[in-house]
């Protein structure tokens, strides 16, 4: 693997701005392009937001926060244009739009422009690599590097290369982001949403389907959630979780539990979205938040955030 | 509502034990019942282990942990007859096996043997109060107090009644929890699995489905959870965190998601559990777990547990 000196951030929207931030705090030279008016102002803006976060999930502080931000944002460099942005990067970290024909012209322009052995790594949450990497230059090198939200303090990456990638740089993509602290996951076969956003998607059709038929409210849901399984979620998968359900492992766990877990899988229903289901748990979302006061809750998930990412450290849970 | 001073515990496994140390814990007078071998011994077990973690939970600590569970061991009292322990309580907390004939059985002679105005609370995750109540003396007064593993712990509990309860039992159920520090969530409708069971089976499918198909591993599962969308939905549920996910709302993420997500669906097939996949799925599991060594893991899950509890008090989190 070569070595990584310089990372390029493609398309910097939040998800971007997000990995810009990681990339810097990790001591990396980044340079970032995003053809948007005001891209370079809010990129900047953002990123010294995420690098407060950081510098307080950091182990030692050996200088003050606001020193810590402005040297850190000394290695940024936003460019005018992708080609000066990825000229000499040897990892880019792609955030495009997610439709296939806006990705597939971006890849043509990148891999025209990039060194041919730079890894490159798109966070694309639903594109598959093999449609992205058609029609490159170079596609041997391309892979999925999808983080979850906000990639800055979340640690997963799913990682999967397309029909065109090698192994190697799939190999090289996973050693990278385990050597950053991230914690990867190698997937196997390509599917729609790859891991972690098909099991989000099977807690979201539920919820939905179960305020939408008037079983429960979106409070309850959530209260449901955040009180019970979620609370769990945050520690082990459901995996481990089964494995500690009672005193004889996963086997004995579900060997007590498939019966009644079959005949609720057979209770639940497709779910088709509409513009009128999606105002009314609108409305049941924003009742909830209304309960709340003027409690500002971006504000208090990252703090929530960084205390579960600190304590998952100190644990040292998987 | 009468006064609440006498709790009964009917039923002193697992779930049993941990509602005992958690009504010691608020003061109450327990009396326990269970006809198994062994029942009071394991049951005084459990609890002392149980009273630990809630020493430990309480905000001040006035004694120290072995006088604290020696002196409210002392409220605790078994029987050897199920009418004995319900004579005079004034809520019953009922954890019996999840078999309609022996629950029919059961709530027949203890609604015979209780007070004719005490609440009955069932623990049941699967059975319906309509069916469980049918042919009790007084069926008004049973509610479902569906709680989640461990009950001493986990602050939520689903409450709602039969065909034949009265509202103001439903509504006593849930003052009664509500001033004990729990979470209860009050559900409209009868339907399988209550509301956490049902979103927990739709990530169990889900799970179990891609490990199967060979798209990851076990392992990949819990820390696709654990390092993403696990770690917020022990601060919010899937509602809040929708709210959250771009600057604009609930409303304007649900037509930036809406179609990649109903996609994923589209791909979300049926799970047949057979003795075959439970093996495959079990190998996988210990696989996970031998790679994580000697660590005790459920006393680092319970740790966890704890500190996430703690993180969410002192943040006030809904």
């Amino acid at each position: 693997m070569k070595p990584i000196n310089k990372v390029a951030i493609i398309g910097t929207g939040v998800i971007g701005a997000s990995w810009a931030a990681f990339y810097l705090s990790k001591g990396f030279q980044v340079s970032a392009f995003d053809p948007a008016v005001d891209a370079e102002l809010n990129l900047k803006n953002r990123v010294q937001t995420y690098l407060l976060d950081l510098f307080e999930l950091a182990e030692e502080q050996t200088t003050s926060s606001d020193h810590y931000v402005s040297d850190t944002l000394k290695n940024l460099t936003f460019y005018q244009n992708l080609a000066d942005a990825v000229k000499d990067a040897d990892f880019i970290q792609e955030n495009g739009p997610e439709r296939i024909d806006l990705k597939k012209d971006l890849y043509a322009q990148l891999t025209q422009n990039c060194p041919k052995d730079s890894i490159i790594a798109s966070s694309s949450s639903g594109l598959k690599i093999s449609d992205i990497q058609h029609d490159c230059l170079y596609p041997e090198r391309i892979v999925l590097g999808h983080p979850f939200n906000p990639p800055h303090l979340l640690p997963l990456v799913e990682i999967i290369g397309g029909e065109k990638t090698q192994a190697n740089y799939i190999h090289d993509a996973f050693e990278f982001y385990t050597f950053l602290g991230k914690k990867p996951i190698l997937i196997q076969k390509e599917v729609k949403g790859h891991v972690a956003n098909r099991l989000q998607s099977a807690i979201w059709r539920e919820a939905f389907y179960l305020v939408s038929e008037g079983v429960c409210s979106a409070e309850d849901i959530d209260i449901a959630i955040t009180n019970g399984p979620g609370l769990r979620w945050a520690i082990f998968g459901p995996y481990l979780n089964m494995q500690l359900a009672n005193q004889h492992g996963f086997k004995a766990a579900m060997h007590h539990l498939g019966e009644p877990m079959s005949e609720w899988w057979a209770d639940m229903h497709p779910y088709t979205l509409s513009e009128e289901k999606i105002e009314m748990l609108n409305e049941e979302t924003q009742q909830f938040v209304k309960k709340l006061g003027d409690k500002n809750l971006q504000l208090l998930r990252d703090q929530a955030l960084l205390r579960s990412l600190k304590m998952r450290k100190e644990l040292d849970l998987p």
